[in-house]
């Protein structure tokens, strides 16, 4: 089924067994033409849009688990539409939560996946077979100067990775550009003592326009990654940023 | 309080007695500097940055109302920040529902608001008095033409605004560009026949490139707005559309 160009997602659904059926059938619709079943007889739709019901199983007493497929076409291969059809309306419902989703080889080749990987990171890093170490820089309110003496002091002592706490953005405080200058500067001072590599991802979650501004001044000023909060700055703004900065 | 330059969050706690002081205090700490309270003792930090319990109230059985007050420059007066201070870490625990938010006068001089709001809207339409009827076009897998027949019978029938079905993107079957064509050359067809304006808000709803594509082909082509999902897309692209569409 996982090839079948069909999208694949299991539900988790308080529910009895009078209504688990009614309700499964009802995420087919909710999830795709949202209208009643009688405004949606065309046939093309019906095997083409709607959801199919595949698998009901009881997990304990009220709670089942319940296997939805979609064509996968109707995601238009783009994130914000694939959230709208595995979590759109159903999410004004109570009980209902999505476990797994299986999705094919076909869908998963329309999206490039991450920029580097773990792989890719162990390679900057040059380390192959043990544990990375990995820290947030905080708190809020610190200043450039204080927060690089930090990192400073994180790299003589061992991590691999110093990302910013999410808190941290371009705030009057604490810019962006001053930050990432001077925790650059102190890793290099670091390394340079110690032979070792240190990573440093500062965080670029800000408005539309900054995000964009400051991932390309980063990468410029030569920082190992960067770090974003997906799902507050749109899911789809993470994929953009991994396939072109 | 509104006007003093801080943000005051009210939050629904599930607590006792016993521990409702203890969650209060957490919040203000998890939400800013997110460092146990004795790595944050500096007094600028401490006046500056982390948050205040302005007020505890009990709503009933083991129900509190907690009001916090942050000073807004911690926002750095962008969305994705706000939604971080708001509901952060904080998300990760239960028991825990904001239920208002008051912003400051300055706060929200930092945003231009609505690109047109409802006066706008009812302008664009010439109906100043009575309600305004919207609908949505649907089902997902109708073809651009067999939507514009459905919004033409809309239009006919007194309807002022025809939205997309949030289901409704670029699909293979349906693409945005021919959708927006036949549903605007239906509207019109209808407009002439009636002399009462309609408008038709495609969703553009999409990837990060196709968003700004599709809202200024739109534009270009006439349509009267956009249904954009802001929290899929993310909430700032949004407020970026409204500033520069």
């Amino acid at each position: 089924m996982a090839n079948t160009n069909r999208l694949l997602v299991t539900h988790q659904i308080e529910a009895s067994h009078d209504t688990i059926q009614d309700i499964a059938d009802d995420i087919c619709i909710e999830q795709t033409v949202e209208v009643v079943k009688q405004l949606a007889q065309d046939r093309w739709i019906q095997e083409n849009i709607i959801g199919r019901v595949e698998e009901i199983s009881q997990k304990r007493d009220n709670t089942f688990l319940v296997v939805i497929s979609y064509p996968e076409e109707i995601t238009a291969y783009q994130l914000p539409q694939l959230l709208s059809v595995l979590y759109g309306n159903i999410s004004l419902k109570s009980g209902i939560k999505i476990v797994g989703i299986e999705f094919s080889d076909n869908f998963l080749s329309h999206f490039s996946g991450p920029g580097f990987g773990i792989d890719g990171i162990r390679r900057l890093l040059n380390i192959e077979n043990r544990p990375l170490l990995a820290t947030a820089l905080k708190p809020m309110g610190k200043t450039p100067k204080e927060l690089a003496e930090l990192a400073y002091k994180l790299a003589l002592g061992g991590i691999d990775i110093i990302k910013d706490d999410h808190g941290l953005v371009d705030h009057s405080f604490c810019s962006f550009k001053e930050r990432v200058r001077c925790c650059l500067s102190a890793i290099n001072k670091a390394e340079e003592e110690t032979g070792k590599r240190v990573l440093y991802f500062p965080n670029i979650t800000d408005s539309y326009e900054k995000i964009l501004e400051h991932a390309g001044k980063g990468k410029e000023m030569g920082v190992g990654g960067f770090l974003v909060s997906p799902m507050i700055v749109g899911l789809d703004t993470m994929r953009y940023l991994s396939d072109n900065i």
